[in-house]
C-alpha cells in the first residue's frame, strides 16, 4: 500500500470505477447543474516548493529528510481545503525539513537546537489534522520550520494486564496498537475516523473522541500518566487511575497541540475485548421526538455504546434510509455480561417516544466481531469510506467537508437551526447548491455533539475559498449560540478566531504564562491555540 | 443548632452519654492500656489571639468582621490535627478579619482591596479542610490575612430542567443544595463525609471526590461551567457538555485551592433522583480474593454506585462485622430502570472470587430512601457519625484521622503492606499502640482508592505531634510506591513536600507562571500548591 500524498489514506483505497460511478451519479441526482467533471492531482514532480533555509547539525544528520515528497506531505494535514490546495498544486508553505526522532533523547536533542537557533518545531503524529494543525503557516519570522515526525517512536512497552494498562509510545498509528493489544485480549477501544492514519501522540495532543457515544470514549478520560519532553525538561505523570493532587498535569498537555511539548508515550487504559454486543435502529417520523429519545437515553445510565442520532438527510445520504425524523443507530457491547436488557429498555423508551419498532435487531455472543446489519452496518461501512469518498468528490468540484460541536440539550433545536440558516445564506450568498447533514457522534447526559456535514456544488479553483466562507459563517452560528468551536477536531490554526472568543480571559493570560515557562523560545506549533512571538521578542 | 467552635459540626451533635460510654468501652477493650479520660475543649472567650493588623476600607466593612469566634473558627479546617490543637487552646494563626461577600462584585472588591494593600486572602467555603487549607500558616511578610467567607452566595440561580443542569453560587452547603434541587426531582447526588458542612466552592476548588465508586462521582467531572474572580479578571468558561477546544479552562481551576481565583458559581451537571436500589454485602475468607472480586467488578462495566470493599479490620471497627477476608459493600441505583440485575451479575463474580452469599439483599422501588439493612446499613450510620466520634476520641488522648490514596492495582497489595509497616513502624517509635484499617472509597477500572484509618492510643498533649510523625511515615510510604498523595482530600498546607515530590518539574513552572499571571501579587491562598511571595518580590 501506498501513502496519497495529496489526499487520505492509500492510493490502492481511493474511489475509482463503479464506486466512482455510483457516487457520482447520487450526487448528480441531488444536485442536477453541478459541474462534476474529474480533476486530477498533479505529479508529486511538477511541485516547486523553495529549498529548504536550515540544515541540521552533523548530530541530528541521520533524522533528518529534505525530500519533496517529505517536505509536501508533512506540510498539510487531511481537512477538505488541505486537500483541494494539493490537488491544485498549492503547496507553497512546507516544512524546511523532516525529522523523524527515534528516542525521546533525540526528541529533546531536536527540541534544543531548534530552540538555539530559532527554528519552529511542528510535532507531527499521523498528519491528519483538519484543522490546520500541522501546517506551517505564517511562521515566516522564524529562521525555519521542522516537522517533528513521531513515527519512530511506534511501539507497546509494557502492559499491566492486572491493571488493564499499557505504555504506549506516542507516534503508533490505531492498527499497530491494536495489534499490538490483541494477544492480551485487551483493546484502546479508541476508535476514531481517523483511526487508520493517526497516532496516540495525536489523539491525546488533541482531545481525541473517540467512536463510542458514552463514558470511556474520549481520549481524556483513557490517559493513566503522560511523558512529554518540553524545552526546558520532561514532564513525567505519576501512573495514577484518579488524584486530587491540585490541578491535573495531564489536562494541561491534553489539549495543548503541540505548544507546551511534545508527548512521547503515555500509560494508557484499556478494556477487555467485548463479548456480547447488541444493535438495531430506530426510525422516526419527528426529529424533535427523535432527540428527545436519544436525550432520555443519554441520561438513563444505560451506557449504550452507540447511540448515534442521523438526521433525516444524514439518514438518506449516508445510511440510504429515508424517514421524516432521522435514524437512532443504538449499540450496546461488553466483556462481561449480555446487554439484551439494556437494548431492550433503551428500544422502550424509544417506542415512548414515538419511535418506529426496529427493522431487526442484532445481537451476538462471540469473540469475534459482531455482524452488523441494517441502517447500523451500511452506515458503518460508508463511515469508514467517506473519506475517500470526500476526496473523490473534492475532485469533482464538490465542497464536501465537516464539521462539529457540543451544546447543552436545551439549545440543541436552537443550534441546529441558526447553523443550517447560516449555511444556506452562505450558499445564497455564493449562489451554489448545498445540503447540510447532522448527526451524533458522542452523546452526554447534559447535551450532544452534533456533526454537520456538508455537501455543495462548488466552483473549480474556488471551493477552497467558498468553503471558509461557510465555515466562517457557521462557526459564527456556533459562536453566537454559546457552543463550543470542537468537540473533537481540534482548534490548529483554522478554529483560532473562535476559539480567541471560547475561552476565558484570564485562562489566555495562564495559557501564555505556561507558554513561556515552558517553551521560552517560542517554537513550539508556533500559532496554533497561541500567537507566535513577535519577531525576536521571546526567542533566545 | 451551633456549630462547634473547635469540632466537628454542631454542638447537640457532639458524642455524649451513652454512645460516649459504649464507644469508649470499644476502644479501651481494643486498647486497654489507653488513657482515656475525657478532656474539655477551653471556653472560647478565654482564648488570647492578636489583635487584627488591618482594617477594611469603609467601602468594604460592613463585609468584615474580627469577632473573635469568626476569627478563631475561620483559623483551621476540621482535621484531627486541627481539633486536638483547638482542644489544647493552641490557635496561634487566626485571619485578623473574615469577609463575606454578598456578590461577585464584592469578591472582586475585596481581591483588588487585598492585593493592593499585601494582605494575603485565604477563599473559606465550609472550612471543611483535612490538610490545613485555610489555616493561615507562615504568612508573616504578608500585612494581614483575610478570610474569605463565600457562605452568603448560597442559592440556586437556574434549573435547566432539559439539560439537568443547575446554576449554583459556590458558598453553598450541601443540604441546602440538596433541599433546593428536590422539587425539580433532581440531585447534584455528590456526598463526600462533610456534605453537611462543606460547599459546592470547596468541592470544586479541591477536587472533591463524591460518595460513589464510580462514574459520575468525582466533582471534577459534574462541572459544565464556572465562574471564577481572579486578581486580574473573572474568567468564565462556556457551558459545554464536552469540549475539544484546547487545554481545559475549567480543569485549571479545579484542584486550585484557592490560589488561582475565587470560585463563585458553577453549572452544575445533576441526575434524576434514584427510584430502584439494590445492596448486599459480600463477605471473604481471603482478603486478596475479595481483592480481586472487586477488581472484576470494577473492570464489569456494571457500574455499581457502591463496591466499597472494607478490610477485616475495617469491618471489625465500623461494621461490627468479624471477617478473615474482609467485606464488600454493593449498591446500585438507577432512576430509569430495575437494578437487580447487575446486582445479580456482582455477586456472581464474588462467588466466582470466593465471596459468600450476602446475609440479606434489600431490593426497593421507590421515590424515598431505601431501607439500609446488613453491614450496608450499620457501615453507613457509622459513616455519619464517625467525624463526631473521632472528636470525642481525640478528647480522650487517641490518634484517630485517616489517609488516603490512589494507586493502581498491580500495586495495591504491595501499598498497603509498605503503609500497615510503615504505621506499625511509627508506633513503635512512638512506643504506643495502634491499629489501620483500609477500605476502597472509590474503585476505577485500573485501580482502587484506598483510605485509611488510623486508631493510636497517644499522649495527651502530643498527639498532634504523634499524628504528625505517623503521618510522615505513611506519607513516605505512598511516594515510595508511587500513589498519589490525594486523591480526594487536596493538598492544602500539610501535603506539601510530598505534592511537590509527585507533580512533574515542568509542571511546577506552569503553575507558578499561571499563579503569577492570574495573582500578580501572590494574595491568593499563600503557600497551598505554591510557596508564598518572597518578602515584596511580586506584590505590588
Amino acid at each position: 500500500m501506498a501513502r496519497s500524498w495529496w489526499g487520505w489514506g492509500n492510493v490502492e483505497d481511493a474511489v475509482t470505477g463503479s464506486e466512482r460511478a455510483a457516487l457520482t451519479a447520487r450526487v448528480a441526482a441531488l444536485m442536477p447543474r453541478a459541474d462534476l467533471t474529474a480533476h486530477e492531482a498533479p505529479a508529486l514532480e511538477s511541485l516547486s516548493v523553495a529549498a529548504p533555509r536550515v540544515a541540521p547539525p552533523d548530530t541530528l544528520a541521520h533524522l533528518a529528510s529534505q525530500e519533496l515528497g517529505d517536505r509536501v506531505s508533512h506540510g498539510r494535514g487531511q481537512a477538505f481545503r488541505d486537500v483541494v490546495r494539493n490537488l491544485l498544486g498549492r503547496v507553497a508553505d512546507v516544512p524546511d525539513l523532516v525529522v523523524r526522532p527515534g528516542s525521546e533523547q533525540e526528541v529533546a536533542d531536536v527540541l534544543e537546537w531548534c530552540a538555539g537557533a530559532g527554528i519552529a518545531v511542528i510535532p507531527f503524529g499521523g498528519g491528519t489534522s483538519v484543522v490546520g494543525g500541522v501546517e506551517p503557516r505564517g511562521l515566516g519570522d522564524y529562521a525555519g520550520v521542522v516537522s517533528l515526525d513521531l513515527g519512530r517512536l511506534d511501539r507497546v512497552l509494557e502492559v499491566d494486564r492486572t491493571s488493564r494498562a499499557a505504555r504506549i509510545q506516542a507516534g503508533m498509528l490505531g492498527p499497530a496498537l491494536e495489534a499490538a493489544l490483541r494477544p492480551e485480549g485487551l483493546t484502546l477501544r479508541h476508535f476514531p475516523q481517523s483511526f487508520e492514519f493517526s497516532t496516540l501522540g495525536g489523539w491525546l495532543a488533541t482531545r481525541a473522541g473517540g467512536h463510542y457515544v458514552t463514558v470511556y470514549t474520549h481520549i481524556d478520560d483513557l490517559v493513566e500518566s503522560m511523558r512529554v519532553v518540553t524545552p526546558s525538561g520532561i514532564s513525567a505523570s505519576r501512573r495514577l487511575p484518579g488524584s486530587g493532587a491540585g490541578p491535573s498535569p495531564d489536562r494541561m498537555f491534553l489539549g495543548s497541540e503541540g505548544t507546551l511539548g511534545v508527548i512521547t508515550e503515555a500509560w494508557m487504559r484499556l478494556q477487555d475485548r467485548p463479548r456480547w454486543r447488541a444493535t438495531a435502529s430506530v426510525l422516526f417520523d419527528d426529529y424533535a421526538a427523535a432527540v428527545n429519545a436519544t436525550r432520555v437515553i443519554a441520561q438513563s445510565g444505560l451506557f449504550p455504546t452507540n447511540c448515534r442520532l442521523l438526521d433525516p438527510a444524514e439518514a438518506f445520504l449516508n445510511a440510504a434510509t429515508a424517514t421524516s425524523g432521522g435514524v437512532l443507530v443504538l449499540g450496546f457491547e461488553s466483556a462481561d455480561h449480555p446487554v439484551d436488557e439494556p437494548m431492550r429498555r433503551a428500544l422502550e423508551i424509544c417506542g415512548d417516544c414515538g419511535g418506529k419498532a426496529p427493522e431487526a435487531i442484532t445481537s451476538t455472543d462471540s469473540s469475534g466481531n459482531a455482524v452488523h446489519e441494517g441502517a447500523a452496518g451500511t452506515w458503518r461501512s460508508s463511515f469508514l469510506r467517506m473519506p475517500y469518498q470526500r476526496d473523490a468528490l473534492a475532485a469533482q468540484s464538490m465542497i464536501v467537508e465537516t464539521f462539529e460541536t457540543a451544546c447543552t440539550w436545551d439549545r440543541f433545536e436552537q443550534l441546529r437551526a441558526t447553523v443550517l440558516d447560516a449555511a444556506q445564506g452562505a450558499f445564497a450568498t455564493l449562489g451554489i447548491t448545498g445540503v447540510v447533514t447532522c448527526r451524533f457522534t458522542h452523546v452526554y447526559p447534559d447535551g450532544p455533539a452534533p456533526y454537520f456535514g456538508v455537501y455543495a456544488a462548488g466552483t473549480w479553483g474556488r471551493t477552497v475559498e467558498q468553503w471558509d466562507e461557510i465555515k466562517a459563517a457557521v462557526s459564527e452560528a456556533l459562536a453566537s449560540t454559546g457552543a463550543t468551536i470542537t468537540h473533537h477536531h481540534a482548534v490548529g490554526r483554522d478554529h483560532r478566531p473562535w476559539y480567541d472568543r471560547q475561552r476565558p480571559e484570564p485562562f489566555a493570560r495562564a495559557l501564555q504564562a505556561t507558554k513561556t515557562a515552558l517553551d521560552p523560545a517560542h517554537i513550539l506549533n508556533p500559532g496554533v491555540l497561541i500567537d507566535p512571538a513577535p519577531r525576536g521578542a521571546a526567542r533566545r
